[in-house]
């Protein structure tokens, strides 16, 4: 049966389609682009073109960019010698919100998982040895997720480039900064306990 | 701190304009359409502009449609003798899927809140008034929320049809179905027993 208006429905179809929009959310943001100002809703539809044809990889980094290379990879005041590679483009987000890294970034686009046919060779793998090949990258920080696939593709990535006799390193896995100790997991605390540094 | 391209971060801060759409869920939904593939990402901003362009209020009963009268008030099937008045176009998709009610509607656009400063004048209540003058209708079903605002809205109406000579009534209110009674809280519970039906 068709309950909306023909537009309404595509429009219900379309919103449907994004991840985390259930039926009842796309009828509820549907009626609300309904409700708005023509100019606004321009604007959201005019966004949306903009960033899909405008936004591509850097052709060295693979991170999102308009701009080629990317403004990590361009810009000189950021560390050239340390590279952190990690899974997704909203990994760089999430560390360059801690201030904490000054370096270059390495996005692979994904994380080798068998279990859903990606292997090595669909990650940006090759593009990150033509980049350690070039020369000055001293470190290399691994810092995929930190669940089965993500510890997979940082031990793969460990293997193949401890031979170039870079400096590789693994974020550290640990109990969360504000968390309990009793409310942690075994793998977790055990790797806590694990990785423990001398303090005073 | 700009963390994003230009493109992406306007295409957040457009998305996060949506309601329940936080920094977090905006910033996910971008990044999912960057991933998208042309065609598909063009089919959602123009199914956001095309509903936008086509759907306006139906000239008689106020609900949303792409043709005028909408197919409710132009559909020769539906009884045109009741008329169930609702606050919004949602609320007519939620009746229509009981499949109960055979009828027209008249949608409201809101309820009478005082305190968000919306009166009558602001409902299209003169619109309503407009249509019941015309003759057919003999029921008029006062379908608002069950809240402060839709009850309010429901008594006044009640007030200003009841003089007209038609039959006035409203959604009963009682369990819900499937409800367990001691979760109930006590002014439904209440309500339950002052509606109360014979059986058998």
């Amino acid at each position: 049966m068709q309950y909306y208006a023909q537009p309404v429905a595509r429009l219900i179809e379309e919103l449907h389609k994004l991840p985390g929009v259930g039926p009842k959310t796309a009828q509820r943001l549907a009626f609300h682009i309904l409700h708005r100002p023509e100019e606004e809703v321009r604007a959201l539809a005019e966004a949306i073109l903009e960033a899909r044809a405008k936004v591509h990889y850097c052709s060295v980094c693979a991170n999102l960019t308009d701009v080629d290379p990317c403004r990590f990879c361009s810009d000189p005041e950021r560390d050239q010698t340390v590279v952190c590679v990690v899974e997704e483009a909203r990994d760089v987000v999430a560390l360059e919100k801690t201030r904490q890294f000054r370096g270059l970034y390495h996005v692979l686009h994904g994380a080798i998982s068998p279990l859903e046919g990606i292997g090595p060779e669909k990650l940006k793998i090759k593009e990150l040895l033509a980049r350690l090949r070039s020369g000055r990258i001293q470190e290399v920080i691994l810092a995929t997720n930190a669940d089965a696939e993500g510890e997979a593709t940082a031990l793969y990535l460990a293997k193949i480039l401890k031979p170039l006799g870079l400096k590789v390193t693994r974020l550290a896995y640990g109990l969360p900064v504000g968390g309990d100790l009793e409310y942690a997991d075994e793998v977790t605390l055990a790797r806590s306990l694990a990785g423990r540094q001398e303090i005073g």
